[in-house]
């Protein structure tokens, strides 16, 4: 037992617990900027911050989360916005950070709610923006204004500026909002690479330049800040991507994130030098790639990408598969390829297959289950736990108080993490120079108040519970159907329909059982004689002194013997209920 | 997006696809040693193995799965033992290796259909198996032989001896089985650990002395396959655990696996060292610590343990709460303590929270959901991910080499492995010296046939279908309930019953309807009146040129117009089960 993940890096989070905020601040009373994160705070997800100066609101990013386990059925979740609806009148512009889900998911439900204010972002953002939209036909058209990195916006008192970042998708941006209460940098998601791929590097000298000028507040990526070191270079990734392709002799498929669009532009140029074409699997990896050629933001020659009947008439060695399916999801394409499940691709011992993508907290077990079932049927695996073929989108923690040291901000609050990421960036922040009481952590729906003299957490909260989209239905989702559904799971159902004769009292005929995920029926009929046989009976007790009959009563009662009699036969605890007919 | 787990070690998996074996091997004449796994070919858990020569059969371990994602309400999966049923007289005995459930969880379900034949174990391992055997009441009495590492048996033509290894319980042994058709050395789970903690190291004099004499078979453990270079001594560990001990102000509270009765016992020694007084918390746990303190392999000195009133009146730098819980699970003890449920502990700024295991694949995000709440309250936190509190209990890649060099077998089988650690340990064995085409990998229920002169996979197969425990129920739990359960789970039940008048074919009344998981009730009224509605229609459409009315029939039009009338309004697909009582 006690599988194995064990010691990763010699470096310790052994750190004092630092006091964040100054404990009774006193009353602001001059102009204030409030800073509400609506989600990510608190998960490395579902994006969207808020600032707020008077009557001015300016929002950064959109974004949705994926459910954890303990919402089955569930599509995704996207932030809460009651804080803003009384308030909405006053929202000048939505910019969004970055093309991925996490930031722009959530946008075709919330931007109507909102009163459709601007939203603004860079060209590949929104084309992926627009590409979503598409999905919601009923939702009707949106409309995207295009920046630039130069561009200069007036929102309100804000002045919005941009400034470019390293991610693992073309065109990311941090903003920078000036406020008549100060400057603040918002980073979005993050890393430094100056020998990145098929983008610029991040223009230090334009940060420094920032910092020069005097930074009230930093919100900065908290995703790497639990890694020591520093991202390795997408350069790095691309050179052993190399090696894979020198000397692979069959095909090469790669399993990587849809999302992951410099990745896959390092596939389809090491492609085009090796001599394969490139077959792009997966609806989302097609729509993606789609997206970003058009727009220019992947370079491909003409005659590389293939469908399927060139595919099929090509050498093995002439081949190049990008598809979805890193983690392990089970329709995705690189599953159904490895459970000969795909309608035309299947694995050979010829294959080289790479994972170039990390392993999503929570996907582990399935990806353990892929690659069982490639390492029987593939003849070379590559993941990123045995050789560096995927970097990171997020800055690690050198990096990340490089940053800081060069924005010199007054205030520091950390973004877009688990709590315990944020909390590890406080203090390395504050390693990085920033004062204890300047640095806070505000949980999603927290409000920090500031301008030049003053930082505090304020007492009023903006409301955060979850929003859930399951189907057409958008926060229709309560807690109780979430118990139901897994309380149904553990045990499954029993539902005992009972016809009553209202004079008599007593049950006409046999009832009628429907009993699913608890017992295999087939070898539980005696169970299930006991059980209808167990209904009459107590049904004929409880109604034989019972004029006129207690409909409610008798429903409660036969609940609960015939619960506690399939618990006592079984162990398990089915969902009862009892339908009672009366005639 | 795109979360983070990186690059971890320079290693490369880049290697041949070995043959493993001969194509054509030529029919066996001789006598023949079968190799069976029933379970652990395939898994890192529920092992089973069986080694069969004429009319004797030997068991080795006989362990118990947790069940996977994708088996709700399931308690474990155990072994399925159709093979050996009908040979059950040729069972000649059962050996465990160490009290893991993993390797003894099976027990109480297998003996007494095996037939009762006996069992040996070295003397901690008796103890865990017949503490567990007391949660079984109504399987009555089970009979467990001591053995000692020195001891020999003899079961039919096998002869039986033992050595010592290393693991992370006490007792481990490793099983040397000789058998007319040749010598197998069955390894249990090890690793080498020359300076281990409360135990002796293994004794490589003694498995090179077991290689001199010649081994046709070695048959070994494959979790730390896939990781390079060797597996920490425990004594290393204690020292990083030790530096916490020295530094710690407040309350120390570790979490770990109940079953790692070597880290428990570092823990207890440290505190005494240290002069605090050890709370042990958690129902394993503290079964555990009973078992192996009543048989001598804890060494505690009086005092140390203390319980809950002692405890409450002790300054907080005088304790240390060892407890379970490491790997985030709802109920245990560091997730009620983390979220103020426990009943008398809670934390303090002043803890120190130490994490002294791996994460179990699969439980990632349960951990991180659980370090997001120490973080928030607890003034320091030390997991293996930062530091090196926790070594694993399974050799690594080097250590394993290692082994087959000295052990030098003529043949070799990896076990307790997925199928992807399998494949690699089989690759690690040619690199140590084994032929390609005496390397086989036995997955669950294949059988490797083989004596001095043939090595072959048979084309018989033992079964290996699942066999889950669910309450009272082993292996009643079918596919179909599964099934149920997961698409309960999904979109829930929506179950409409209709009164309907066998004449006329019309509905009496109105029809009632029974949801659960599916939509919001309170806000769904419009929705369940229009199911009605087009019941009552459907209904009456179906049955009005139809006499005698086809009740079966009528039930499928309801249910599949009911069904897609549900999904249109919500793009939810409930489980719809149309009830019809006819009067």
């Amino acid at each position: 037992m006690t599988p194995q993940k064990e010691l990763v890096r010699p470096v310790e989070i052994i750190r004092r617990r630092p006091q964040y905020l100054a404990k009774k601040p006193p009353k602001i009373e001059t102009g204030v900027l409030k800073f509400i994160p609506l989600g990510g705070c608190g998960e490395v997800t579902r994006s969207m911050y808020i600032y707020e100066y008077g009557d001015d609101i300016v929002i950064i990013d959109m974004g949705l989360q994926f459910p954890e386990e303990d919402m089955p059925g569930i599509d995704y979740l996207i932030p809460n916005i009651e804080y803003l609806i009384p308030k909405k009148k006053n929202i000048r512009g939505i910019i969004i950070t970055h093309g991925h889900y996490d930031h722009i998911g959530a946008i075709p439900h919330l931007v109507e709610p909102l009163g459709h204010p601007p939203v603004y972002t860079m060209p590949l953002t929104r084309g992926m923006i627009l590409k979503r939209q598409e999905d919601f036909k009923h939702l009707g058209k949106l409309s995207v204004e295009v920046i630039r990195e130069d561009s200069k916006l007036k929102f309100g008192s804000f002045e919005v500026e941009f400034f470019r970042v390293n991610h693992n998708i073309p065109d990311s941006i941090g903003v920078i909002l000036k406020s008549p209460a100060g400057t603040i940098v918002h980073t979005g998601d993050w890393k430094f690479d100056h020998t990145p791929v098929n983008e610029k590097p991040i223009d230090v000298e334009r940060l420094k330049g920032i910092g020069d000028k005097g930074v009230m507040l930093l919100v900065s990526d908290s995703t790497g800040a639990k890694d020591a070191g520093r991202t390795i270079s997408e350069s790095e990734i691309q050179k052993n991507l190399e090696e894979i392709f020198k000397n692979a002799k069959g095909r090469i498929i790669c399993a990587t994130f849809s999302s992951l669009l410099t990745r896959i532009q390092q596939l389809i140029w090491l492609s085009e030098k090796y001599g394969r074409k490139v077959l792009v699997e997966g609806y989302s990896m097609k729509s993606n790639v789609a997206v970003s050629q058009e727009l220019g933001y992947l370079k491909v020659k003409r005659g590389t990408f293939i469908g399927r009947e060139e595919f099929e008439t090509l050498p093995d060695e002439q081949v190049t598969i990008i598809c979805t399916g890193a983690q392990g999801e089970d329709h995705a394409v690189m599953m159904r390829i490895a459970n000969s499940e795909h309608k035309f691709l299947s694995l050979k011992g010829s294959d080289s297959v790479v994972f170039s993508s990390s392993v999503v907290p929570g996907n582990e077990a399935s990806v353990q289950r892929l690659k069982d079932l490639l390492y029987k049927k593939a003849g070379k695996i590559y993941h990123s736990e045995s050789m560096d073929i995927h970097a990171s989108g997020h800055a690690k923690s050198e990096d990340i108080k490089d940053m800081i040291r060069l924005i010199r901000p007054r205030y520091f609050i950390p973004m877009h993490g688990n709590y315990f990421m944020l909390r590890i960036h406080a203090e390395l922040a504050i390693e990085a120079g920033v004062k204890g009481e300047h640095v806070a952590i505000a949980e999603d729906g927290e409000i920090i108040e500031m301008n030049s003299n003053q930082f505090r957490k304020s007492k009023e909260k903006a409301p955060t519970s979850y929003v859930m989209v399951d189907g057409l239905g958008v926060g229709d989702i309560k807690e109780v159907v979430l118990r139901d559904r897994q309380m149904l799971s553990e045990d499954g159902i029993f539902v005992i329909i009972a016809v009553v004769d209202s004079q008599s009292g007593k049950i006409k005929g046999s009832p009628d059982i429907i009993s699913r995920g608890f017992v295999y029926l087939k070898e539980s009929r005696e169970l299930l004689a006991s059980a209808r046989h167990l209904v009459k009976k107590v049904t004929e007790e409880t109604t034989s002194q019972m004029h006129p009959i207690n409909w409610a009563f008798l429903r409660d009662e036969i609940r609960e013997e015939l619960g506690k009699f399939l618990f006592r036969k079984t162990k398990r605890r089915p969902m009862v209920l009892p339908v009672i007919i009366e005639i």
